[in-house]
């Protein structure tokens, strides 16, 4: 099978990386709490694996005595309801592909190991990548094809969307199974070649409501939910995706920043009121609005999800700049190379009327690093055996 | 004149004292900037005068060359719109009433002083109980009986509400003129005499968006604000009512506290955001809620307004717990008799039980002091001379 290593008669592997999203029409609700159905559509860039990723190993083993799998290096219990789902629905529907013709090792136990190489500490939704990870390396594994974001929705909501690179619509679709409730391509990554995102990894990093916990919380106290996802998201999911099929920067941005603000209205009208964003979210939305005023225009908006870190976005044209402010604005006592990861960082110089226009009051340390990216693809098969994270005996190495 | 001093044949003086309110159900948002009419009914406690008031001296002087005004200690301008429009309806009311029988004195001109016992720093809507004042003043001056607080309501929208004790709704109407949006009391102070509050004046004290500018962005932008006004607020002013109409505590803190968040939530929702909660105002919402859970009821509620105080509610009984709560919380550098201003505050112990569950971790001079009140009455006249912040010649004493 093609990119499935087969180690001995009794043994077959795969590796695959996944890349991480964010969300710029925010995923807050859902209508079915099992089979997770969003109550609203939502949209997300994925961000390129080259800087951000979740790298999964699968074997089916013939000697395996069961399940197992291990994440970031520790074994974790595979009976997790929203595992079991994805195992149960892969299996089924390699059942029902190769009816007439199962092979043999369809029923043998499966060893699945998946690592992130980016700190949980980035608060980076890991369960996205590390779901539409696995879901594929299972895929591959079992030679299913077509669409299998339906399959990872089942082990976190958002990894359907990092089942496509580009820019990715999670329709919440209209079928009470959930069957339609799956995620397609908007555009590709060279659509929009230039834009930029930069996560800013925020210091104070505090146990928060799950968004699990926060979301289902909302639907049930909120009174304000209920608008935002019958009239306000429908809305904004078009004027959202014209805003990318037309490379619309100044409307991306504010759709993004007005979505991501709506989002944690709601949390705050939630009861008990939820609260993520800290003193350092907000130092991050007044920079960036104050930026745009200087500018006449959006050239940066910020998005934030169940956590204290800010998302930035912007063109490439617009990078020297804003780290330039970003430097400027929060002050590090890490070197500069520990500061600002991933694509080069290119610091340009702030005008003096830029300077004295944003009037920042720098908070040293405020922000512990930076990530700079960019849009990729979705998750894709690594064929050096090498990669594999288990051994040939299907343990991890 | 009832409750007007003659000081001679061309100098006539009262003086007034008024309250502050807090709303429960809030204001915000106008369908009429100039009219001050509210884009929903409202509904608010007024405060006892014993512990915070405005008072108000006003003459009518044949003499006068002009309109003037002072404002604790300092000469303002009084071609202020807002300030003008109430001289005008009440004069405009006082020559209806007198059309037969103008007095002389009707188009002399007006001195009018006022101060407030409490520190704008307070941020306790100043406004309010100093154009209540103002013109329950003039209105005793003129000899204009009958509702005057659609005239205050020109001065500053919650005025109107300052214009009645106890617990006062404030109506939104229905006339494109404002002629019916005006307060009613919903009950007297009497009906629920166990009624305490306490404001939290929190030590960062920073420039913030004023709620009349607030308000404007948030009806221009806000996505989620007509579903509050057109929906939500009308089912809470009802069921707000009743909470207090059968002193039903739980249910009265429970919408109390969803309104505050909702405000916030609001203003988040504007673009760009709004933010008036602080870290030390999260910090008293996380202490409120565990509370009641400790409670097992809402034995305590939080209201903020455009600002980073709190107001908290709650009944006499719950008082010492809730002080030693506080005291533990928010330690002071400041002396006791400093921090516990108004009422006696007899503190209370926390049972061990209480303590362990809170868990506080305690945030040294978070709070700057608090001033513990209860529900009061309306405006009334202050018959005494000496009292008058006129001099006999009509100027500051």
């Amino acid at each position: 099978m093609e990119h499935v290593t087969k180690i001995n008669d009794g043994l077959y592997m795969t590796t695959t990386k996944a890349p991480v999203n964010i969300a710029v029409i925010k995923y807050w609700g859902k209508t079915n709490e099992d089979l997770i159905i969003p109550a609203n559509d939502s949209l997300s860039l994925t961000l390129s694996t080259e800087h951000l990723c979740a790298t999964t190993t699968v074997a089916l083993g013939k000697k395996f005595k069961e399940d197992k799998i291990w994440l970031n290096g520790k074994e974790e219990p595979v009976h997790s309801p929203r595992l079991q789902n994805c195992l149960h629905e892969i299996r089924k529907r390699s059942r029902y592909l190769h009816a007439h013709d199962l092979p043999e090792c369809a029923d043998w136990n499966i060893h699945m190991c998946s690592v992130n190489n980016f700190p949980t500490s980035a608060g980076l939704a890991s369960s996205a990548a590390g779901y539409a990870c696995l879901v594929q390396s299972l895929g591959t594994l079992f030679h299913i094809e077509g669409d299998l974001s339906g399959i990872a929705r089942r082990g976190s909501g958002s990894a359907c969307r990092s089942m496509y690179g580009g820019f990715v619509a999670w329709v919440k679709g209209t079928d009470p199974d959930g069957s339609d409730s799956v995620a397609r391509q908007i555009a590709a990554s060279v659509h929009w070649p230039q834009m930029r995102v930069i996560i800013l990894v925020a210091s104070d990093a505090k146990k928060d409501t799950s968004s699990s916990h926060g979301m289902a919380r909302t639907m049930e106290t909120s009174s304000l939910i209920q608008e935002r996802v019958t009239r306000i998201v429908p809305q904004r999911m078009k004027d959202m995706t014209n805003a990318i099929l037309n490379r619309d920067f100044n409307k991306f941005a504010e759709i993004t920043m007005k979505e991501s603000n709506q989002l944690h209205a709601v949390c705050l009208d939630s009861y008990p009121p939820i609260r993520y964003m800290t003193s350092a979210s907000w130092k991050v939305v007044n920079l960036v609005h104050r930026y745009n005023q200087f500018c006449g225009t959006n050239k940066l908006a910020y998005s934030f999800d169940a956590g204290p870190n800010a998302c930035l976005f912007l063109l490439e044209e617009s990078l020297p700049e804003v780290l330039a402010l970003l430097e400027y604005a929060f002050p590090t006592s890490t070197s500069k190379e520990d500061f600002f990861r991933g694509r080069p960082a290119v610091i340009g110089k702030m005008s003096q009327e830029l300077s004295e226009y944003m009037a920042i009051n720098p908070q040293r340390d405020a922000i512990k690093f930076a990530i700079i990216t960019n849009v990729g693809h979705g998750p894709e098969p690594v064929d050096d055996p090498e990669a594999h994270l288990l051994d040939v005996h299907g343990y991890p190495k």
